[in-house]
Formats: structure tokens, C-alpha cells, sequence
């Protein structure tokens, strides 16, 4: 494809394994880009929590960023341009097209609710992966993008870059979906796993957080409340329902949860953290259980890091996407799907 | 969205179990097709093999055809236009812009190809779940398409309704895929699973007939090559190979093979007619095998009439898709978000 090529700015908010990972992937899909969609892109800030924060309308040297960075890098020498105190004027200050909001998962949804509010009411579009602001402020941040006429696209904060919200959007027209259920949180699944084969709770745990997998703070995966606000997410998006992450029950997976996990073992059955979602008399139920399944349910067979999400719709009867073994890289292709959705 | 509504024709070739079933979906969305499409749509023609052919530019009578339908139906006395002698007449005079090309599968891929190169060449779009064609004439009838300014499309051709090639066009961007390997025909994977229960061959295959499942010719699943027309179209649609139906090693499933089945499940273990394409050194490999696999292997989960297939990406690591159960509604879904794609 021929055409002029134009010029695309970037901003992001947070910067971490998976921005980094999306950085990396930019940077490898650049002639791809210019190509197929003919854009140039240059990233004009990066804004972080513990690292500094950099603004330079002639682009960072994210190549020379990523290639020097250290557990305590910060970017701050890199800024060039008018002072900047706080990430809202980062956002004013920014002269991004598009903020990418990575910054980590909190339940309230703030202050990610106040950045992404900011940005799309200053007329940037939003992309994130951050699951907090898009489950606790859905309604009011997709209605703010409607209104300002930009997009606020969230791909990445359900089974990371795995279509699900572009599958039933762009591939599965006229459809409704009836229930669903799946396995949304990969740190306790892969304890969970783990523990059948008789690898200690903490071990398990560990390689996840190794993996980059695992939350900042691994409460958040082990008490169910990463895949109650997925769950949150898929309802409020997928079903149109209000079902936010505090009106999902959920179960706790704990050390002692490897005895339920060995006792289901010897009864020739799996344990697994199950998100699910019903309906019921005009409104969406959301459930986050600990359920023992029959080896042959297609749950049981997910194991690791592996996610899977199975649909029950009116055209399709039943489908399952499955994402197996992601890193941070299947994170950062759900940023970089959605920025193709809005190249389009 | 209002829109003013614009009118747009469609012909349909061959009208048993999956054109039916997507004259019923095309009724019972009209209202959606207009409120979200603004389109109004008629079907001016219907050419059948052995029911008869009618032609009226005004539109025929689908939802009467339908409620009358029987084993000897004959759609004759609906015509209304000049003669039409020949499917080549048809397509010249049934005044559609979108052919649904729906006549049963034939390993030369004629007459299908020749009707849908006869339709591309007179400025329609063709949409088909007709493997045959797609298989054997792929790059003719892509390269026609182009060549005229008009889609052809074919996603009912691999498992059904789920989106396989839409999931990869519209979901998956700058994705390469290294190999695949799935469970792609019904009716075999019926049989062998069924067997595995202790259920004959023939009771077995008989169900897949009646469900409208089976081919009309069950020897072209049974010898492997529904499974084998299936991944060529995979391969040359998603992996850039030349592979031909006839260029896939196939196994076959017989009477006999209950046997083997009984055999692997006393090693807890699992047969699957398993449909696989990998790179090597340049070229792709097809191969439609019966495997022995073990239990928690993601095929060794997939019963009944359910289908999986697994893509391993350059982006994604591996993703699958499973479908569960489908009928011949999920058939003419697949036709169904063709034209969606069409009308976008």
C-alpha cells in the first residue's frame, strides 16, 4: 500500500514490564506500520511512578531508554521541555495523539480514572491494559469518548492481547451473549497447577511474579479481585450490565487451598478458579469461585499461565478463546491490536 | 444510526440444510440489518440442483419457500424473468450484488469455481461456505476479486460461524503464524468420540447425517478429505502456502479404527484425526493424521461434534479457537458475518 505517510505521537503513563514489552514491539513493527498504515510514530512523553517522567516534542530515545534500563533507570534527564508537576499537566503537556495507560492495577480505579478522564476530555485517544479505571469508571470513560469523539480501547486488560473484545465487536456481528465463564487470572491458575504437581504455594507463586505475571501486589490475584474486575470488564462491555468488581463474590486462594487441590486430585477431579456470568431476570450475576471440575470440563485442561474465556451466545451456541502461556510480549500486542483498531 | 436504508440483492446457488438455515438468520435479522446497516434486502434469485430455479426481480417469497420446504420441493413456479437455462444464466440474470455460493462440496472444485468466477467476472461479491473451490482455485479467485473491486469471502468454510479468518484479518495485526494444528470435521470427530463410548460406527455416522452435518458424500469426511479442503484453505489463506487438497497426506476412519480408538482409551489415551500445517525450509507441510494423543493434549478435550484449532503466532504464542456443537446455524452464521464484513 502506498500513501503519504503522517506523523502519530505517543504518550505513556507508566512504564513498566508491560510498557516496555509494547515499547520493544513498536520499535520492531515501525517499518510494518509505516507500511501498511503509513504512519511514523515518535513517543513525545513517558510519565512513571518511581522512575521520573520525560517529555520531548521531538520524541524520546526509547531505544537508548529501553537498552540502559536498570531497576532504579530514571528517565528525568530526558526531559525537555516546560516544567511538568504533576501527570495532568503530563497529560496537557504531553502533545500525544494517543495515551497508552499502563500504570498498575488499583481497585478504586484511581488515579489511572482521573489520567484517562483528563486525556480523552483533551481530545487523546486512550488505549490501556489497566483493568482498575476501565471496570470502576466504564460507563462514564466510554461515554467521555463517545462525547469527544476520540477512542478508548481496553483489549489488553482481558486475557492480554487475545481477541475477545475485538473478536465479539468486529467478528461475531448481531450476537448476544447468553453466559460465560472462564479462567481470567493466570498467577493463580499456574499456583493452582502448580500445586497438583505438589510445587509448594510459594514457589508457584514466585515464578509468576518472576514472570512479571503477577500483580504488583499479589493480593490482588490471590483474593480474586484481578479476575473479578476482568469479570467487571466482560459484563460491562460484552453483556451491558452495571456488575462492578465489589458486587462480584469472590473466593481466596491461600496455602491451605493446596489440600482442596490434592483432595480433588484423588477424586479425579481439577480445582480451578472460575469467573463466570449469568443472567437472571433483566440483570448480570458475577461470580469468582473455586470450583472442582470434572477433568473433562475444557476449564480443567488449562493449566499455567494459560487463560481460556468461553462465550454462550445466541448465533454461535457456544465458543472458547484460549490464550496459552503469555508473558508481558501477549500484553503488549493487546495495546498494539488496539492501536491498529484505530489506525483504522 | 440512522442512515437512509438502501436496497441490496441476493442470489443464492444451492438451497439444502445451510441455505435454508441462512434465509431463516437473514429473516430473523432484518431489523437489526436495518437499524444497524440501514440495508433492505431481497433475495432475487435461487438456483438449486434438484429443486428447481427461480428468478424474480421484485424478490421471492423466502418465508413462504421456507414454511413449505419439503423433501421434494420445487421452486419452479416462483420463477419470474426470462427463461434461464444454465447456472451461467442465472448468475447473469438474477440481478444480485452478493452470490451466496451454497451447493455441496466436490473435491474438483467445480462447478462451484466456475459459478463463482462467472459471478466475480460480472462485478458480484460471492460468499460461500463451499470448500471446494476456495481450496482448489484459491489464488484465481482472490486474485479475481481484486482485480474486479469486489470481496469474496469464505469464512463458513472452516469451522463454521467462528471467526477464523476474520479473527486473524481483523484481530490479530502484523501476525505471522509459524504452524497450526486442529480438529476440523465434525462428523469424524463424532464418530471417533462416540466409538470411544462403546457407540457403533454406522449409529455414529447416521447421527452426523441426520444433524446435517455430513457431508452429502460421507466418504469425503470419512477419507479425510473435508479435513484436508479445510486446512489447504488455512494454509493458503492464513500462511501464504500453495497447498492443494490433493497435496495433504490423509488418514481414513473405518469400522475398523473403533479398534484403535477402544485401544488408546485402555492407555488412557485418546484418538483424533488431527488436521496440521507447519514451514519447513520454506515451503508449508499439510498433514490430516489420525493421532494417538494424550488425555490432557486441548484436541483430546474436543467431543462430539466440536471443533478446536490452534494457531501458533509470532504476537500471540499460541491461541486457540474452539466451537462447540455446531449445527447448520452456525453454518449460515458464518455467511451471515460475511455480509457484515462485506457491508462494512
Amino acid at each position: 500500500m502506498e500513501q503519504e505517510s503522517r506523523q502519530i505521537n505517543f504518550a505513556f503513563i507508566g512504564f513498566g514490564h508491560v510498557g516496555r514489552a509494547f515499547a520493544r514491539l513498536l520499535i520492531d513493527r515501525r517499518k510494518w506500520l509505516l507500511k501498511e498504515y503509513g504512519i511514523e510514530w515518535k513517543v513525545t512523553g513517558i510519565a512513571t511512578k518511581s522512575h521520573g517522567t520525560a517529555i520531548d516534542s521531538q520524541g524520546l530515545p526509547v531505544k537508548k531508554i529501553l537498552s540502559s534500563w536498570k531497576r532504579h533507570s530514571n528517565i528525568d534527564n530526558f526531559h525537555n521541555g516546560p516544567a511538568c508537576s504533576s501527570p495532568t499537566d503530563f497529560i496537557r503537556q504531553c502533545g500525544a495523539d494517543v495515551l497508552f495507560e499502563m500504570s498498575v492495577l488499583d481497585l478504586s480505579g484511581e488515579p489511572a480514572a482521573t489520567y484517562i478522564r483528563e486525556a480523552l476530555g483533551a481530545g487523546l485517544h486512550v488505549i490501556t491494559t489497566n483493568k482498575g479505571p476501565v471496570a470502576t469508571h466504564f460507563r462514564q470513560l466510554t461515554g467521555l469518548a463517545r462525547l469527544r469523539g476520540v477512542r478508548f480501547l481496553y483489549e489488553g486488560t482481558v486475557m492480554d492481547g487475545a481477541p475477545v473484545f475485538n473478536m465479539l465487536r468486529q467478528t461475531l456481528p448481531a450476537t448476544r451473549i447468553r453466559s460465560l465463564r472462564g479462567i481470567l487470572n493466570s498467577t493463580t491458575n499456574h499456583i493452582l497447577t502448580q500445586m497438583e504437581q505438589g510445587t509448594p504455594f510459594e514457589a508457584a507463586l514466585d515464578y509468576a511474579r518472576d514472570a512479571g505475571i503477577a500483580e504488583a501486589d499479589p493480593s490482588l490475584d490471590l483474593d480474586g479481585w484481578d479476575s473479578a474486575a476482568k469479570l467487571s470488564i466482560l459484563i460491562q462491555a460484552m453483556m451491558g450490565g452495571r456488575v462492578k468488581p465489589k458486587d462480584i463474590e469472590r473466593s481466596s486462594i491461600t496455602e491451605e487451598t493446596g489440600r482442596i487441590v490434592r483432595a480433588a486430585i484423588r477424586r479425579e477431579r481439577r480445582l480451578r478458579l472460575v469467573a463466570r456470568a449469568y443472567r437472571q431476570g433483566g440483570r448480570v450475576i458475577g461470580k469468582v469461585e473455586l470450583q472442582e471440575l470434572e477433568v473433562f470440563d475444557p476449564l480443567a485442561a488449562i493449566r499455567g499461565l494459560s487463560n481460556i474465556l468461553i462465550i454462550n451466545t445466541d448465533t454461535m451456541r457456544e465458543l472458547a478463546i484460549v490464550e496459552n502461556n503469555p508473558s508481558v510480549d501477549q500484553t503488549a500486542f493487546g495495546l498494539f491490536s488496539d492501536l491498529i483498531s484505530l489506525l483504522r
